[in-house]
């Protein structure tokens, strides 16, 4: 089988050093860089080892290497300036920022403060959760990879949507580990601010809450959403609280286990197990567990993935080999 | 001013350490070491730095030796054993364990899974959170020192039992660092088992529940909890979410105000401005911050102290300065 | 090709799981789990990913499954106790522990303070680094895994012996990530006490000192040795300190070319540029970086590796490679 | 007895906030904040806390204020600004940067690869390493507070140089937590690129260096020093290294008591036992332990601080006390 090649774009960040690593495991893929004047090498590199061959990051070049598709890991202005370009120049683009992902330039203007400079590529662009969207990604031309609290916040709210007391609302008390907030230096991500330290933020209005509403069909008020920064590198954990009437345990784990009975980086647990961030770290999996106490109504689900694998680099794979036509978990598992 | 002497058991351990802290600095306080047999020293002392003086952890010896009072950083099986001997001996009692807290038998065996062995004196035992029960803790023999997380959950949350919509329950989502778990080595307390690692733990049974429920009059039914680990050493940050309707953010900010405006140890924040744990670390201050929005009626209050100082030592402190009638913040500022 | 199937005993330990992860992407390798009665469940599994089947730890059970070799990430009496069984069995064995590394009974006793049981399979076990003993390993029946400071010390230090002045010493000045120090829980590798610390221990008197020697021709009192732990999971990194008159920076480096020219996971650097552990985490590499003033004669290296891949299960695939006839580097890359 | 009234620059520093901390709990020294454009608030603060009173940093508001002394936790540029002025102003100085500890404008030039602005200032301040010059910290106008690595490793390696075999050299291999690179986030001190990591910097050119040249007489190519980063907050361990022969570790020990016996902040261990981080954080204690093996001659030290105390704000108290004329331990304790 010949190989794919595959332009990536912004492989210095953490997701662009993410996907370089499992797509050097991915026997169909052959990566090639996409240089910026942006990607200054920071770190001494061992003699004889410069990763994958480089080309320049425009259209003539990836026209020119016939890219089969570009992955871009890039801030989402970055993004709304190269998806054009790459698309014209005959490649399939998956996208790892929130430029493409909110569907209409109401919607992004709302959460993201800022105009949309493409709007036809978001109304075209298909929203890349493989569980949710698998046909519509197979013949998509542009990805808008999903945000990492929402991958995981999405597919363990989803089928809790019909059991829960929406009333009560719906809980989703969000951590993360330091890598969700990019490469760049600032106050925020320096070392000994976090370390020794756990911190709130974007408490109601984070920028992913519209994903989340929008794959679980939740109304905003029903919906209570807090990211927090755990002091680690990788790794994503939320514990949702619902309450529900009228349900039992068992009830609840059969409604998840047909939803994701056939959803090769879906895995749940038995009532009362849950997950922690080393059950999915390095790996493509969302693992689900939840705990129910039927006499009072009273659940919650813990749910965690990779933030940089399912919740980036991994999914956007996921939906690369799906565009590709190639097996959904090669170079995944 | 003549110094009190006042003898500590458990020294070795999280809290006990950090009890002799901070009465290295206590103008009025002699500390002196109750040892017992437990007490190995793990580590290499330097030549001449052996800390305060020692005595046997004997009823004998504290009588001999006149102390004040004796702080119990041991155990609940320990200190239900050590506390009528200290009080036979004449001291007065602070203990940091579960031993005395609950206030009934039937309490403590459900939620500790055990017989009570001093009835008497769990009924005798007053709830040593200041900001609640101040008069009563000066003229007590017995403290029982609050729990870690309910000592934030209680103060974030008894403010707001009258503002918010109960009926759509309380959920309070803690994280400690993993002092909290004490200094005996598991697997669970494990480095390698922690960093670069988040979990959680005893969802909707924790028995510091019960103190929060005591303390603040919500219903079992209406109190969702999650402990979880993170990754530091101390600190323990809650983010509890609520509902309430035909309420303000203004309003809410001046409950609180009108509840804490004298107590020397609770800061608020403007509203929408979160603590975080390096706000409360090797403090004594319980640090309330909130977020509220008025068109939907979502709620949250992000609270945050040292587990091992509010939370335990600092606390058992404070209370030790009102059984011996000195200023409450004496050693703690 | 059929897959060669390959046992694992000590599979919960932090080697074994690496061994597992590793092994899960070997195209020619079917792993076997061999169950100790000590391999209880220390947390929850997600439903229908139990991970590759188990078989009893016994030669019976070895035998009947007709395995080609077993990897023991055991401790190093489970190894004395197994390794002959698992011989007797048929398979080839390679042990991660310090079991079969020192040669002679006399080296053994003095370095580990207890009698070695097996002597006669101590003096046939070859000493698996294959950058110095390749061709020993393709036809070794039992290979001692070399331990995780002497193989970054060792690929570091022999180019240098015939460059240094061995009269004023080499010093090696090593850190450690705590897995080094395995799974069992103990004071040492508690969290509360490894975080915000570092430590040094074993100072002079290491037992991996005798492996250094052993590799690199150095006598005792040529080589002053520290381990100090790192509060992090894995990596090890070798500050290696010499004194040189007469030689160059050029020089050296292309005496450590000379070397390793074909070695594919030795990686040299620039003069002046330095590995981290982040250069090697997760891989099999030995980075070796280094700095030389020619005016002074004063000389450094740093070298790191990853402790749990070419420090322990990395290795091992290496060496089972080798034995197996395979390509040195399959599922290590 | 009336209090000092003392200013502080560079207060949101990591030593700023540590000196703030240590002066909370001094009887007799009122801070003042020097308010600087740069020191915006970057996180929010509780209401009603906002900490000492603030007056400009200029020399008119400090004339009035007539502070007794001005600390100055700034970078080495706003210290030479700054010193002239406040001295002009009639506050004597201490300044914990590295502008004005290398007495000659060629070492400086040579160390900081740049001119030195006040010459004068230069060869008049003294070096404020108390163990060494007390008598003269007491008359002096302007201190010199000492670099953090070098105030570790004088206080270690002097007694030593009598000892040791200088011409084998003296290694060095100094580890710090992250606080002392300053608070401006960079790459370098990103929580991503330092936890979980561990790396090697400014090998035998660290611009500290000169300092311990200075303090202990041995000449440069005697000394081999390399700066480390652990990934944690506060701590300097160094490891040193030497070779003596006709000594015993008796006589070693016997020549660091001689010298430190009446020293309040040096503490000594017994021949074997060594200090770790956590003997040191948050104290001003510099400890010294080491290991001596008299039938090769091989030699180390393990000599720890807190790079925030001992290493800057507590060592800038300590003079602080000392040209006060105050007890030298005042506050420190």
């Amino acid at each position: 089988m010949n190989k794919y090649t595959i332009g990536v774009s912004g492989f210095t960040g953490y997701s662009g050093v993410e996907l370089l690593t499992i797509l050097a495991r991915h026997p169909h893929v052959e990566p090639v860089l996409l240089e910026h004047r942006a990607d200054t090498q920071d770190k001494p590199v061992p003699r004889g080892h410069q990763g994958p061959r480089r080309i320049p990051c425009t259209g003539e070049a990836v026209s020119a290497a016939k890219l089969d598709a570009v992955l871009l890991a890039t801030h989402q202005h970055v993004s709304m300036e190269l998806a054009p370009v790459m698309l014209a120049a005959g490649a399939k683009v998956i996208d790892l920022s929130g430029a493409f992902r909110l569907r209409t330039v109401e919607n992004y203007q709302r959460w993201y403060g800022e105009e949309h400079t493409q709007p036809a590529l978001l109304a075209e662009a298909v929203y890349g959760l493989p569980e949710q969207n698998r046909e519509q990604i197979r013949n998509a031309r542009l990805i808008a990879n999903p945000g990492c609290y929402p991958t995981a916040a999405s597919l363990a709210i989803a089928p809790l949507v019909g059991l829960a007391d929406l009333s009560a609302g719906i809980v989703c008390d969000a951590k993360s580990g330091v890598s969700g907030a990019g490469r760049k230096p600032t106050m925020k991500n320096a070392f000994c601010e976090v370390t020794e330290n756990f911190s709130a933020y974007s408490a109601l209005n984070h920028r992913h809450v519209p994903e989340v509403l929008m794959n679980t069909g939740l109304a905003e008020p029903q919906f209570s959403f807090t990211a927090q920064l755990i002091p680690c590198f990788r790794g994503i954990l939320e514990t949702i609280y619902f309450r529900a009437l009228g349900r039992t345990a068992t009830g609840i784990l059969a409604a998840y286990e047909a939803r994701y009975a056939n959803e090769p980086f879906v895995r749940l647990y038995d009532h009362g197990g849950f997950p922690d961030l080393a059950s999915v770290n390095h790996t493509n999996f969302c693992d689900i567990g939840f705990k129910f106490d039927a006499a009072t109504g009273r659940g919650l689900i813990v749910t965690a993935i990779d933030n940089l694998v399912k919740g980036a680099a991994g999914q956007a794979v996921q939906n690369l080999n799906l565009i590709l036509g190639l097996p959904e978990t090669e170079g995944l598992l």
